[in-house]
């Protein structure tokens, strides 16, 4: 069936409207490692695609997951050792404190939980988050979605938006680093005292630990320590949304590793099951023992032997194949060349990020910092033509965004940046 | 290590308070067909399960998803045909109007996009349900949760409940069908009226097709098409909750073919899968297009290939094993034979329901009816002991629950009945 057809069967079958990515959206039939191949056999580099972290159809999870699913999945109403050495093992890779694990099916299940958790515990119905926010789909997830954006007041009460703390677009220019810290705390303050006004109590602050759909900011070094000491002043708990930042993504194995801090609660998600839907929240024992006593939390497809099989066999690989180390390498090497394209092309602005999560601002020029989401998506699309896989993001929608499975090396960064550079000459401006 | 040795780690691991069954909890660790066996080896019938629904560990089931993971498993925004076979072969199984799916991972994230859906399509807030309801875990979803008996009005404001029909504890006694079901309707009206007078539009119903968490009560025969009738009358639309009426679990494919209605949209889960994560939402291509339309909707983990190879071969089971006629079959011996125990037995009242899902109100004594949760707990277990697996429900904690694996045969059914009779018969009374 050709791409046209099958975008009308699509329509009818999803609904109109479904997000599809590209202009000539891609029929793939085929994954393997970084690769991706569509029905004519063509072979594209997957840089968009954190899910399948450890490679598309990674034979040790899938083998995982066969044997599983040929001896037993069931609901976690039973004991069942399986899951409690998968909870165990995630655990342990977590600080000290976060010993006690809830599992979900999806990222949005899982902060789902964290917000129920900080509400069972401290008493409180207010958070505060990022101004760009994107935390999931439910409806009370979807409320932290770009919160100061929504006009229904009655939508966001309950929830207060700070500015999400960044250095190329920052608040202040030519400030240090500690002082542009200072003056994004003072914003979290100010979402807390509107809480405190309207005399909601405060339950905590959720955050994605790198600040991934804001754009991959760089971000003050101090900002996210003292934020969540603020956050626990006014008697809040810090809920860390790793769904995007954990699992190696940055290098190290959280985003809170990386932007220095250790939350009460942190949410994880689609990495966990290299596309098996796994996700949970973790937290102190003291803290999940509250939520269990107040709230009779059961999710059905959750804690199951099958969930527990793939992510086991997850972190095998990333510990075996010791990816955190390459994604360290590969990433920085990847974000120095690509700064390099600086000097020649005007509309590449701030190469940033962590690991293997890098964001680009494309602008129309660098004095301005006038951001392009229109170029953006013409490098987007240049790529896909020529075989390379990446998306755009952030609340202007002109950051270009990489974020290949961590197994993406040095050889493929090479065969990226020579197809990068030549899209990038061809961007036209009038 | 032994059960309590795991129960302690089990509390420390998932939160103490963590939805366990049975007084001696069964370490699980193997399943196959309607058969779950321990970590000694004993086998127990499962009895309660509906969501390994072709059978624990079905070898078509777990070859399609090894076919599958091995092959490509990646999200929905690229095009792909196995995606679309799945939708189709669903759509296709429902009635006519139902032809568009948004697939999501669990039934509580199903029934978060019903409500949109309604809400984008209707412009109204309010929604009516049954008072003993459950629908999922989400803080939105969760607002229906036995509704009328929250005490934070806020929380319910746009949520009105009305007495769910039954014919056992009816809210008038020795009426005609039709006289019961137009007290019910009356209820229905109310209800809406509630929402009408608080001056918050009409959004829809959202009701199980089969009333299963109310109990399975028999309902009056024009109840739910009448309902539907008044719903849409008043603007709303309705919701029929599969998750789980739906996949032969009452003889018919779906539960609102066996109530005699149709609804507008239709929310799928448990059995989908088989104990994969799928489930998902079927509207009309109008009601699908508005929603994508005015919502932004996406699920990382849903409409996947896995998701898709799970489900089409669940479905393939049920066809080719011609389950609908197994479970029609079965289920109406099994209730027949139940019926007979009620001779001898004081406590066993209103043994009812619909093909492999079984409702028995447990009672002090059937003059009174007063319901006896502990007695039911009793025989829960005591068939638990003797390796049976069943369980209870229902509002009043006292309805013995029978809603095994679809494949549960006849003979499954005799060896259940002996073991029942004994177990009744030892429930001691002071």
């Amino acid at each position: 069936m050709t791409a046209t057809n099958l975008m009308a069967r699509r329509d009818h079958l999803l609904g109109a409207g479904a997000p599809i990515f590209y202009e000539r959206p891609v029929n793939i039939v085929r994954g393997e490692g970084v690769w991706l191949y569509d029905d004519s056999g063509r072979r594209y580099l997957d840089m968009y695609n954190n899910v399948p972290c450890v490679g598309h159809c990674h034979p040790h999870v899938v083998e995982a997951m066969h044997n599983q699913a040929q001896t037993l999945n069931v609901h976690s109403r039973y004991l069942n050792e399986t899951v409690l050495d998968y909870a165990e093992r995630l655990a342990n890779l977590h600080a000290d404190n976060l010993t006690s694990v809830v599992f979900t099916c999806t990222g949005t299940e899982a902060n789902e939980v964290a917000l129920e958790i900080a509400r069972a515990v401290t008493g409180g119905r207010g958070f505060i988050c990022s101004d760009s926010a994107y935390h999931g789909n439910s409806a009370e997830v979807s409320k932290f979605t770009r919160v100061s954006q929504q006009t229904d007041g009655e939508k966001a009460k309950e929830i207060r938006a700070f500015p999400f703390p960044q250095r190329y677009r920052s608040i202040q220019e030519g400030v240090s680093d500690a002082e542009l810290a200072e003056l994004y705390l003072v914003e979290v303050e100010r979402a807390i005292d509107g809480l405190r006004t309207d005399g909601i109590p405060l339950a905590g602050m959720l955050v994605c630990s790198i600040f991934a759909n804001e754009g991959l900011p760089s971000i003050p070094c101090e900002f996210m320590p003292r934020a969540s000491e603020i956050v626990r002043g006014a008697g809040g708990l810090v809920i860390a949304d790793e769904v995007q930042a954990g699992f190696c993504r940055t290098g190290d194995w959280w985003g809170y590793q990386t932007t220095g801090y250790v939350p009460d609660i942190v949410t994880m998600g689609k990495p966990m099951g290299n596309g098996m839907p796994v996700a949970g929240a973790a937290a102190t024992s003291a803290l999940v023992d509250e939520f269990r006593r107040k709230k009779r939390y059961f999710n059905t497809f959750a804690a199951s032997p099958l969930q527990a099989a793939a992510g086991m066999a997850v972190i095998d690989v990333v510990e075996n194949e010791d990816l955190a180390s390459s994604v360290e390498q590969v990433g920085k090497y990847l974000r120095a060349e690509l700064s390099k394209f600086q000097t020649s092309c005007e509309h590449l602005a701030d190469v940033r990020g962590h690991g293997l999560f890098i964001g680009m601002e494309w602008v129309q020029d660098r004095e301005s910092k006038r951001p392009d989401a229109d170029g953006a998506g013409t490098v987007v699309n240049l790529l896909r033509e020529r075989g390379f896989l990446i998306g755009s993001a952030g609340p202007l929608g002109n950051i270009l965004k990489i974020r290949p499975p961590l197994v993406f090396a040095k050889e493929h960064a090479d065969l990226f940046l020579t197809a990068f550079e030549e899209c990038i000459g061809q961007v036209e401006y009038a």
